[in-house]
């Protein structure tokens, strides 16, 4: 496997999002349309834009690979690996103007996510874990991503969506995690998980989510030396409920009591 | 009064300000203090060196203006002008890492703030209004500020730091404007004014402010064309129970339903 030329392309990629996502945040005529017809999840043709424009790279550099597209679906392929593609998590922190969505890519094997980036184009940060690579750029620079390690539940800080995600139970569950930590905070997205492998955060902790949801992540917090599970302890690669965790501790005290709700 | 050589003086201030917090910012060492023994308020270190930094412009080039700040109170002036300080609005999301803190500066004279500035040092995004100016600075560029204006209550988009500000009465009040808008987000901070501001957002309500969290906003947004009042639609200079809105319609139509709880 050419890991090198595989990165190259991830970069390619996110560069690409980027110059399609940037002409439509914070510009007048967004239109959100409601893409189930019950609750309010706005599909926007900025990421329609944003997915076609990662596909084009990968046809161009990438054509035996799969891809699983949150706006344009599966598509088959034969080299056995899988980029897994949300080319704007966090579509309602878009449609607000707040900077913390993100451009989510992955690359899969059978065993899971292998590598991915979680960017976000209008600060300029790019975080980046799996083949032995670890590290953010932001506006000061690049540097080394590192979780931060154990430390009490009672000290962590905790995001989640939550109130806006999850089901009644979901949410007690969350609720019961958070009354133990020192801080909950709400509404980034994917940005949080980008936190918990910086070492800003200690717990991200939802329910609901997709597959092309939680890949990136999995592989960026993984690499930095983090947890990502479902609330059960077991793979997350296909999304539903996920916990991070920048520490074995933190993880393990909140699956304790994520579980009394399961 | 010299108007030019005050906002010279204000972007020197924001331009300290983003020099002293920055080192702060995402470092391992930020400790917070527990500052009044009950709930969660950290005072850091940053928010300190930040407002000595201001001081020290406002020492040098405004000697006889008065000040009040969130960290060092106040110092009575000669000029009949107030500067109203908050080092870091968003100490919280500033020790989570998330970049949607901000420092606030504010010019007041006895009819409330005149000018202001919210500032975003890590993203280097500027946000500006009085004295006829009313603009921004971005990543990208400057750009004129200006509210979205009119839009009914059932189309706008709401912020706020609820559920983690406000009594009870003020939750449900807080919930009764909530069922009726089209998408409600949580916990930016300052930078939801300022999304008002760019015309983003259309309604932001908070409760238990103090003037320093909401002087600068007042003055940016009504430079774009927008309203800041308290909760009974009077003046909300002195903090407290407060509604922002980028149009006459949505702060009319929630004050409506406010007015039920005071």
């Amino acid at each position: 496997m050419d890991t090198a030329q595989i990165v190259k392309t991830a970069h390619e990629m996110a560069d690409a999002a980027r110059k399609a996502a940037l002409p439509f945040f914070r510009s007048d005529g967004l239109i959100a349309e409601n893409k189930d017809g019950t609750g309010f999840d706005p599909v926007t043709e900025a990421d329609k834009a944003v997915e076609r424009a990662m596909r084009d790279v990968l046809a161009e550099h990438r054509p035996h690979d799969g891809i699983y597209g949150e706006e344009y679906g599966r598509k088959t392929g034969k080299s056995g690996l899988t980029w897994v593609l949300d080319p704007i998590d966090g579509t309602r922190a878009f449609l607000a103007g707040v900077p913390c969505w993100g451009v989510l890519i992955a690359v899969s094997d059978e065993t899971g996510p292998i590598y991915g980036i979680i960017d976000q184009p209008y600060i300029g940060e790019r975080f980046e874990g799996g083949f032995g690579i670890s590290k953010m750029i932001e506006p000061r620079g690049a540097r080394k991503l590192a979780c931060r390690g154990d430390r009490a539940l009672e000290e962590s800080i905790l995001f989640t969506t939550f109130p806006e995600v999850g089901n009644q139970i979901e949410r007690e569950a969350f609720l019961a995690v958070s009354e133990h930590v020192k801080m909950t905070r709400y509404g980034i997205d994917c940005y949080a998980y980008a936190l918990v492998a910086s070492g800003q955060v200690d717990l991200v902790i939802e329910a609901g989510l997709n597959s092309y949801d939680i890949q990136a992540p999995i592989a960026v917090i993984q690499a930095a030396g983090g947890f990502v599970t479902d609330w059960a302890g077991d793979s997350a690669c296909q999304g539903g409920q996920v916990i991070a965790a920048t520490g074995k501790r933190q993880h393990e005290a909140s699956l304790e009591i994520l579980s009394r709700f399961l």
